[in-house]
């Protein structure tokens, strides 16, 4: 009889956002009354149109596709040239980057979780706290930890505590990590990384032959030019960083689905013979024998994001949802609440009101104002008592949030 | 230090279709006065347009995303209710398969290959030789297998061979297996199992506990009305088969990215303490975690394949590249060559000329005829001495390929 993979039975119940959907389903059923008044600033997910040039240009790749002329089939596993050379030209000019570095996937997610496979066991893993559920969880899945504490915090992941102390950006620990996460601007506290800040980490990859897996998905964000937007903007970083990037959060692909993952070819990582092996060689193994390439038209979508209008479309998009959490973080801050975040990022992050956990805020936000919210303890014990709001929506909707969120707090 | 996953070392030089693209490029630049001649049969990627219906849905999802008011960010990441419905209703009509029981994914390549996340290790694994080599590298990758020895099999794998002998359809074996990789329509050989052959696998597999993991990518091509287009036509496979199916093969989507698995939810593996627990549960849980949906648009064309016009224009589609795969057949059959395929299938096995192995027949072909075939030693050492053609290409190409072969065979 097949063996399954028992480490699946260590995950906790449910991941988070489904979860999430789980509750807003049942308060919606339980009162359909108030499920047309409910608005959502949970799940990190845009609402605004693709911007016109993207449209354009997908419509493009579909027409291509139409005549047997100009018909695309499988393309190259790890993306067109086109768009891994319009990334290098846009994103990392000067960076030392080359095209064949970039590997073209359909989401962050997905890259973030397949990473794993070209890692041996027994790495010592950092992640922070509270973190990106994605990353632990696909690290309880390969068999890197074992059972949860009562905290939901597994043995053998080595948590770096992220707090208002120090401003949710945590520092090299003093032991040795092999492999460490690190997301900046960050998902969920909106936290961003100053150059002092991500030159000590290089620094201590450096010096204990330490990978940073550098989740860069919100960069687009920064408004602040002293931030760096790539982990590759700092000296050394070459040799022990790769970094996800996605077009979810900057060209509104959520639903469209496209990513990349850049791996310089001077990244290494320890055989079992002791033989320093290039990642980008894995990876790539990795990318055409489990990938088959992301979608035609998609890529070409993507390729767009960098065109002129492409560019001033996406600029607009992100200056709306700044605008947002401008105006999200304001209200909290009015209301007495502690918060980060919103500034760099499109998340807020908001200390609840005395007394209440993450899920209590939670439910009474759903209950008594119909705005689903995101708990802070779903991202880890060091969000116990927090709470994230997305900037992702309409204007009138968040409006309409502050609004609310005043009458509930104050 | 971090360690990498030292299986991937395991891996031979490349995968298939890379060294055949490797070795055609080096063809065309040493020879650029025939890179123009060249016709490609080597790898199984389609050649027509996308079938209108499939084009008007695409760009109507696309416009969806082009309007806040229609706009689609993450979707579910089973896939939207719809297509999964459509997929029911269109190729598991009174077959006892639900909705939910359907993953939609963005390839069957992905499917087979991540699958293997939701299995346990010291699983005896049997695939039939030859073989498509994902279930195999994917399997190394994993730490299933051992080295592979001079013929290219890998210690820990039971090899199921397939010849001429048995019409390249393995029976089950006499030993027990824990789960089997079976293809049918086969790729690469173009073999069908009849219902009687499949009635002994799921025999077999409710008789040892076995999961069969069922590639049924190719299942249009199917003429014969009594050959089963899925498994799920087998009195009881519901309980020990999971399917992988696919939109590249019918509805063209090589380049598009769309493909599903049916998981059954009685279909179950032991966990560690030998409790019964249902691949359902788990491949949700892995889905959830470690893919974010596929893309909206791709999904809607998807289910345009489902839609009147799109019947229509598939069947259309699969009437011509059958066309093709007779004629290949007749050719080499005229030719005194041995032949399996090609009759429900797209793939036309051919037996390599006296004294050819399958790489000498490649080279020949490339370098005397400019035709692309696929060696078929690529698949596994029983498929030396052997060559796949494939019938994805214009009639033009398809007759220019009859004649040229002749002309290098007789």
């Amino acid at each position: 009889m097949a063996t399954i993979n028992s480490n699946f039975l260590k995950l906790k119940a449910g991941y988070l956002f489904p979860e999430i959907a789980r509750r807003v389903k049942a308060y919606s059923e339980a009162n359909p009354d108030k499920a047309g008044r409910i608005i959502r600033c949970g799940i990190g997910d845009v609402t605004e149109a693709l911007p016109p040039a993207v449209v354009k240009a997908m419509h493009e790749g579909v027409d291509e596709l139409a005549n047997r002329s100009t018909f695309h089939g499988y393309g190259p596993e790890q993306g067109y040239e086109f768009l891994r050379q319009a990334i290098v030209d846009n994103q990392f000019a000067n960076l030392g980057i080359e095209a064949d570095e970039v590997f073209i996937s359909d989401g962050s997610k997905c890259d973030t979780g397949n990473i794993l496979d070209i890692f041996g066991k027994g790495n010592r893993t950092g992640i922070t706290d509270p973190v990106y559920p994605v990353y632990v969880d696909t690290n309880v899945m390969a068999g890197n930890t074992g059972d949860a504490n009562d905290n939901g915090a597994y043995e053998g992941l080595v948590y770096l505590e992220c707090n208002a102390a120090n401003g949710f950006v945590a520092a090299p620990p003093c032991d040795k990590l092999d492999l460490v996460y690190l997301c900046f601007p960050n998902n969920p506290t909106g936290a961003v990384a100053t150059r002092e800040q991500l030159e000590a980490w290089v620094k201590y990859a450096q010096e204990n032959d330490t990978i940073i897996l550098f989740d860069a998905a919100y960069e687009a964000f920064i408004q602040d030019s002293s931030i760096p937007r790539s982990i590759f903007e700092i000296e050394g970083a070459r040799d022990v960083a790769i970094e996800f990037r996605s077009f979810s959060k900057n060209g509104g692909f959520t639903g469209v689905r496209c990513a990349y993952v850049v791996i310089p070819k001077t990244v290494t990582g320890k055989s079992e013979s002791g033989e320093r092996i290039p990642l980008h060689r894995l990876w790539s193994r990795r990318h055409s024998t489990k990938f088959n390439g992301a979608s035609y038209p998609v890529q070409k979508a993507a390729a767009a994001v960098f065109s002129t209008e492409g560019k001033e479309q996406v600029a607009a998009l992100i200056e709306h949802y700044m605008g947002n959490a401008k105006l999200l973080r304001e209200t909290a801050q009015a209301l007495g609440l502690q918060v980060f975040g919103g500034v760099n990022a499109p998340y807020v992050w908001v200390g609840c009101p005395a007394g209440l956990t993450s899920w209590d805020m939670f439910d009474k936000m759903l209950e008594e104002a119909q705005v689903v919210i995101t708990p802070g303890s779903g991202f880890g014990a060091a969000g116990e008592g927090w709470f994230r709001i997305s900037a992702f929506n309409s204007r009138a909707n968040v409006e309409e949030v502050c609004s609310r969120l005043k009458a509930l707090v104050s």
